[in-house]
């Protein structure tokens, strides 16, 4: 066996090809949000979606260090307990990966399956990144922020610690905190323990987990994290486009109950309340249409107040007259920024940011 | 669309069909364990592996009511205030999914498409079911223990709440638990919250979930999943044999660092101790062999002290001097009955109880 079979290129599976025994190892050790699960303000942490891209790494809160340097007036370096002592804020964040909607891509490309689950709404407590930064001192020469987690693998025969890098202008004005709790309690160690970056509003990569390090270097970022992996290309080998932000998407909680293996549902006829949840990373959601004749018609679902969190979701609901048969349901959002769902996102070969339209089939009976 | 289509029939996977979408939506929603975290003793409770046959049900603890009647003296029910106070015990016990190791066997069942990580260790706080037994008097009518969970849905076109029966003999001395902890914490939405059964030994399907009702019937159950699914068959229509304890299975953490999408192992060359876990539900472990050379030699891994929780996993550890280049670990446990963990273990139609030995390929370099 050779190297490149140990850590094989990015590829489209074949015509027809079912999701392999690779994407199957993904899909066994990640897993996304059951779609019944948008029924909590707060995702539970073991319903939150994960992804992890290498091992969970063994971490030890006692001893553990994070350091800020570089392009810095005073590099800095706190344990937990000093980081704690830098301030405490808390925000309610929507994370999506950003391989959300990859499976149900044609052609697919072969990485993690996700269909359209990877998502989870969690309150994170932390300091914000820009305190930390304006502590350590912003030099005039620094123009990227790199974040480096303690998760360490190869991915397409390149050997690497996860990292990421911001610019420095984002880093300071994302809202972006250095969080050692989700909702309330120590991170679990899937979700970054002892200490993780949450980014609102971008995808899940931007969140490094596992915070170890924070540099600010005099030139962009071209680690293979925001370099290779997370662009959106239709070509192999095009520079491509970053991912950055989160598109908007909306996703109903299934009505009725479902059937164990098609995961298809039954729903009583009658008047039906369906109930889902919609987000942005660009701006607070404004609108969100619902069809249940798989798109010929749609209806505006009524919105829940709005929060003051703006990049959390929003919940929505609408009463349905189910009649007996089969019924498509679908539902599509909308932002203040101008941003709309699409009923087909564009394909690209990496499978990002696929923010389709949801389809749910139902039998009313 | 016919209602068979919406509650497909079980069936095998034809030669080289790849994982299905079927398979792909139930993989998404339910995990496994990272392998990883077999470093914990207690595995945290989102890295702790879930099946859930239809929804999670919306549950509401202040208006809980678990009820016991049927064959019994005198019928109970208890609010959760009220079933706290009738006791309060906790074990420790690793439950494993009845389905696990089912995606590696050729032909492949169509089912939930675990691989070998179906697993998990807790410590469950509740009151013995034993302790509620007693108190409701078991008449000597009484032959089978019926217990219903408040999920419900549909499977091979029976609708059903989910629903699982033992004897008076397995309820009473199997050292069941209805728990409402676990590890110290109220259980999460995915485990049962707010109680659930939890019977050592036994693989998991029989630890009925958001638990509401214990009902003794006069005659032996003949439900859906005691008579239809959880049967080990090797021709569609027999009747099969039940399936109860856990097979004896060891796993290995994999060492080194991986290839994100191949999952393959990168390990330096010099000594390495190799960590896992071995687990039965029939009687404790009391030897677990390595290979390093794919089953060719076998060697006796150290076993840790054995805890009183006789049937929760035993941690194992050898070490190994590797040398480059690539090699197929694997692994296999023996516990006190006698009981051998088979490299192959027999096919069965429902892809139950698949404890064949782990295979691990790992390149030294």
């Amino acid at each position: 066996m050779s190297i490149e079979q140990f850590s094989p290129k990015g590829r489209l599976a074949d015509t027809g090809e079912g999701i392999t025994g690779d994407e199957l190892q993904l899909a066994a050790r990640n897993h996304g949000m059951p779609l019944e699960a948008l029924r909590y303000d707060l995702t539970p942490p073991g319903l939150h979606y994960v992804l992890v891209h290498y091992d969970i790494p063994l971490t030890n809160a006692a001893t553990w260090q994070l350091t800020v340097d570089g392009c810095v007036e005073q590099p800095l370096s706190f344990g937990l307990t000093s980081l704690r002592a830098m301030g405490r804020k808390t925000v309610r964040v929507t994370l999506e990966c950003a391989g959300n909607g990859r499976a149900t891509l044609h052609p697919r490309p072969i990485s993690q399956p996700w269909l359209t689950e990877a998502v989870g709404t969690a309150e994170w407590t932390g300091v914000p990144l820009a305190d930390l930064l304006q502590a350590a001192g912003v030099r005039e020469d620094a123009v990227d922020v790199v974040f480096t987690g303690a998760d360490h693998g190869v991915e397409r025969m390149v050997e690497q610690d996860y990292q990421r890098g911001l610019t420095v202008a984002e880093a300071l004005d994302s809202g972006a905190i250095v969080a050692w709790e989700m909702n309330g309690m120590p991170l679990p160690p899937q979700h970054g323990y002892p200490l993780r970056l949450v980014v609102p509003g971008w995808y899940g990569m931007a969140s490094v987990k596992w915070l170890r390090s924070i540099e600010l270097i005099d030139h962009e970022f071209d680690g293979f994290q925001n370099s290779v992996a997370y662009r959106l290309r239709t070509e192999a080998g095009e520079p491509g486009v970053a991912v950055t932000r989160i598109e908007p998407r909306a996703l109903l909680a299934p009505p009725g109950h479902p059937d164990f293996m098609s995961r298809h549902r039954f729903v009583p006829s009658g008047q039906v309340t369906l109930q889902g949840r919609a987000w942005s990373g660009w701006a607070p959601i404004d609108r969100v249409e619902i069809s249940t004749d798989a798109g010929l018609t749609w209806h505006d679902a009524k919105l829940d107040a709005t929060s003051n969190e703006d990049l959390a979701w929003r919940a929505f609901s609408y009463d349905w007259q189910a009649t007996p048969g089969e019924h498509v349901l679908t539902c599509r959002a909308h932002d203040e920024s101008g941003r709309t769902q699409p009923i087909e996102a564009p394909w690209n070969r990496g499978g990002f940011a696929n923010n389709s339209a949801q389809r749910l089939t139902v039998l009313v009976t």
